[in-house]
């Protein structure tokens, strides 16, 4: 019962049998071979346009490196308060943009609030050179704390950006996940939504190490060919990312594993929600669930042998745990069964 | 005939089969697994010592974060003229160090020549501030040209950074070859000869990714936990790199992975070594073969289906290439066959 | 009655006159000169300890210098929500720091509050890496908004420091004002009191160009000499900067300015007090004197030749302003005169 | 006898009285005064075009920012092998262009021998991404060695830089001095020329601290504003900047003092040419006089009062000085006068 995140999954054997099959052989090195440029058509073809792709090692990567090549001198970024950029990377957007700035903005589900955006981007005038000046906004795919991104929502973040000539970044770590529970197409759900950029990941998902920087602007692509080389995330063997992302894209596989955690995760909430034993802390859309009940019982179910991380209850959150209560996540993935989450929820009930 | 690079191959399928079987269940991530614990413990029995290892995506990582751990503001590192962290990282070593010289170091066979580090690190006297202070000595083992400092020699070079107050890196890119050509043990070729730190790698002997950064000097972890988590090279499924090096020291398949690579390359000296169509440039002790040929001759072997690079004549080479020749390079790896190089030969003497 | 801020005055005529002064002759560059070596003995003198001393060329690079000094990996810095460092420096702390980050405290009077402080420092755990580690905490001195931190206050900061390991850094772009109000040394308000390292300005105070970055721990000042050259801080002519602070604390000219400049700030707050028309934001201790007044008023005033700022209303105003209320700022300064204050408020009472 | 460097010299009187004069009143800060509005545009009547401006606290920080300017990810700029830049900055280029590289070019008399530039700029082919790529080329004018460029030789210069669509930095640390040697106009040595951006220097020309940016290509202006102020280097009080700039420019001041500079530097070169007790070591065209004399006899000169510096003899250089000789350093300036050379002269047959 490892619910305690998806990257502590393995990776599918399918991804496994690529790089088995891939092992053999000679191929031209730093992402030149065949291979990793048919996995480049890939992408095109998925996103139903010319892409261009760098292979990095993880999304905080691909993150860091997405905010460096839209940065300029006095950069500030605007992402959400709970962002993975904002709470979990160490700095590191701030060292590949030399010093930008990330501005935290507020919202409900780890949604970017439209009016807290607008009024935190107003605090950077154009001509007040000391406060620096806006240079990207970053929404996350789905979000931290499980909600999706409707197109009707992107469209209002992406019209934000350009009534402020500010492009638009993606955290996709669980795109997968948003396209699955969405049913839009890649496409519909990042340029056609105003996306610029974005954070392609499929570690979380299925793959041992495959996270890629996805441009559709190309106009970006040359610089980012020398930020991604500096930054050292160009691998020799780049191929070994290929064949995971190759077999990741064939037969819909990476849409039937985010779909698979995210039903999940329904059928976790289902349980929860039958449950006078837990509270869910809002609803679910992809493939976390996150909820409220006794530290005590925490910990008996942790003692069962289900595994599970605390969460801090974010900023603004309606009911927020109380007294002995405790904010908990589980997060779902390819590698659990509809087994576990009867498991668990036989536990908890049994408890 | 693959002679490219090394990191033209793929993986050693022991390597491949390590993933596989990993590839189920369920582990910590970000290196706090069981597995990431045994292999840190392994490389610790391999130096014979406690080490602390990062894994990273790519040896420019492991070369530059050696470096950002041990700089100091205003400083200035010394390397081989033809070290990969000169030429060939695109400014990473400057990017993760925040501005650090790199001051190149001449010396044949891609060593440093102890007389002429002395003399550019008298360049830096202390109390001239203007000119930047030196923070580090970087050696390339086996070098960049296939040559293999003895310890003698790496003592010679640690004892002029000892008495500089200077910490030595050694880039290890080819350690395994080094060692297989030594016969000599990890901790005599590094530790015990003054390396305080190095860039272990395993990609281009026999692995998919597999690039550690070995600290000798336990007081530059702490720093290194923080430099490594923010230039994005922490894996969130770091046993994916763990899986390989457990494998990658099992039975010392390191070894003979390297050794097998060294032997083609003694194999392939030898045979140009008898033939009057391509003179040696200078011996070999590694997995790199250096030779002079004609343009000509190199173009006709190309088309019969041979793959190696030209090579620019390294700064005073004895008998550089002249008129129509050119200068190439061959390297050998676990990938390549006794038959491979035989058929280089015949293609050679056919000719 | 120029009341915009105390960096629209020029300076003061002994400070003129002591560079006119200096013109003639020579002397060693890059401070290493007679004048330059007294004029630090003078500051140890202030300090009542040993210092060290760097002229920089703003209280920007007073402040950045200051944290790039102490700055780790991963670094994080706390400092009021409307610190100079935090919305007026344009991201230069996060430069020279290569992207450490910033973390606003809340406060009444643009203090830290202590219990906010620690709130924010406990959300950065030591054992969890991924989101930073705390590196220094930051006060103002006088604050922003004019009022002073007590030394009990200070001590209250220092002490959450030294729970945590932190170094204190000191903003002091207006010391010499907090010095004159509370009447006590300036070795009882800063190294006594905890602090570590401080931005010591005289530009606001009379003097053309001269910021110090002052070094209580003598530890970081080897580093710091490294730092503040390759930040080309470092003056060739760095005597011009001399000449300036040696008149500077001549006969306490210093504190006779900052006196001046508190006393007319008095005398402003009482005026308004007095008044009916304007409506006193808070309390005056330093040369800072915030008001609430309408719109319409603010506009007439300056119509009729008074110069001041607008100011947004600090997170957490108790009375902000409301309807067609604005807050502005009112800045005093050597080179103001007792009646350029009565003549504001004969034309506020005419109004 | 102080001909250690033009930055030993003080203020010019008028530079002096420029200062005491602008020291009452009030102005708007942080250069947006009418002064400084006066200034640039003052700086576009010498350069016969609109030019902006952006003072900062010295040379090094000039340049620093001009390549911060030009610069791109992965970038490389060429410099003289003697250029400030490369030997006297202590990292601030590499710090303020985040990691770029400076490669040291070759040349006499510290001027860019083009083949050797050429040569250089072929190293770095735009499709090998590894070795980074080409982004300034930078001349000293005058350079280090006190020789000054052509216009032709300028042209040969910015003719490379246009095959490779390079900017044209100038140090014009002594601009002036260049300047007063030709005879040509300002124009016609910089932009006329094909310079882009440059550091105009006035403090080793009888300022007290007066350095400026001066960007010919209207374009880099806009990010520079940013760059500028987030390297600390915009000054509240930038008018006393100003101050001197505006007399600097007044009735030629700068070319009369640069003249007379450089006669003294004529002076002392025929006094040297006629003397058997020193030779002249090139032949002197602004303000810097090199002469090879006996470790002893520069020993007996500096006991007797004069002041110089010795001198690293520069790669390359023809007749070096050999066994007990000593290359030395003499600066002339403004304040130096014919007699304190006659006095020096005098000492020389003296002895």
């Amino acid at each position: 019962m490892y619910f305690s995140s998806d990257n502590w999954a393995g990776a599918h054997p399918r991804i496994a049998d690529a790089l088995t099959r891939h092992s053999s052989g000679f191929a031209a090195a730093y992402a030149t071979s065949d291979l990793d440029k048919r996995v480049e058509q890939k992408f095109s073809a998925i996103f139903e346009r010319d892409v261009t792709v760098f292979f990095v090692a993880t999304g905080t990567a691909a993150n860091s490196l997405s905010l460096a090549a839209v940065n300029r001198p006095g950069g500030v970024a605007f992402c959400h308060r709970e962002a993975h950029m904002f709470v979990d990377e160490c700095g590191a957007p701030e060292m590949f943009t030399h010093g930008a700035r990330l501005v935290p903005v507020d919202g409900a589900g780890g949604k970017l609030d439209p009016d807290h955006l607008k009024q935190e981007i107003a605090r950077f005038p154009l001509d007040f050179i000391h406060g620096g000046r806006p240079m990207a906004v970053s929404v996350t795919q789905a979000t931290e704390v499980g909600a999706v991104y409707s197109t009707d929502e992107l469209n209002t973040i992406s019209g934000i950006c350009r009534d402020h000539g500010l492009p638009l970044h993606m955290d996709g770590a669980r795109f997968a996940n948003a396209v699955a529970h969405l049913g839009q197409s890649p496409a519909e759900l990042t340029w056609k939504s105003g996306v610029d950029i974005m954070s392609f990941g499929a570690t979380k998902n299925g793959c041992w190490c495959a996270e890629a920087l996805v441009v559709f602007d190309p106009a970006k692509a040359a610089d980012l060919t020398y930020i991604h080389k500096r930054s050292a995330h160009l691998f020799s063997k780049a191929r070994f990312v290929s064949a995971q992302f190759e077999t990741y894209f064939e037969d819909d596989l990476w849409l039937h594993m985010a779909g698979h955690a995210n039903a999940l995760a329904q059928q976790l909430q289902s349980g929860l929600a039958a449950s006078d034993r837990a509270r869910l802390a809002w609803p679910v859309q992809a493939n976390e669930v996150f909820a409220i009940l006794d530290r005590s019982r925490a910990d008996a179910l942790r003692q069962a042998g289900a595994q599970f991380h605390d969460w801090i209850a974010p900023h603004g959150m309606p009911e927020p745990p109380s007294g002995d209560e405790v904010l908990v996540r589980f997060v779902t993935s390819f590698a659990l069964t509809s087994e576990d989450v009867d498991q668990f929820l036989d536990l908890l009930r049994a408890d």
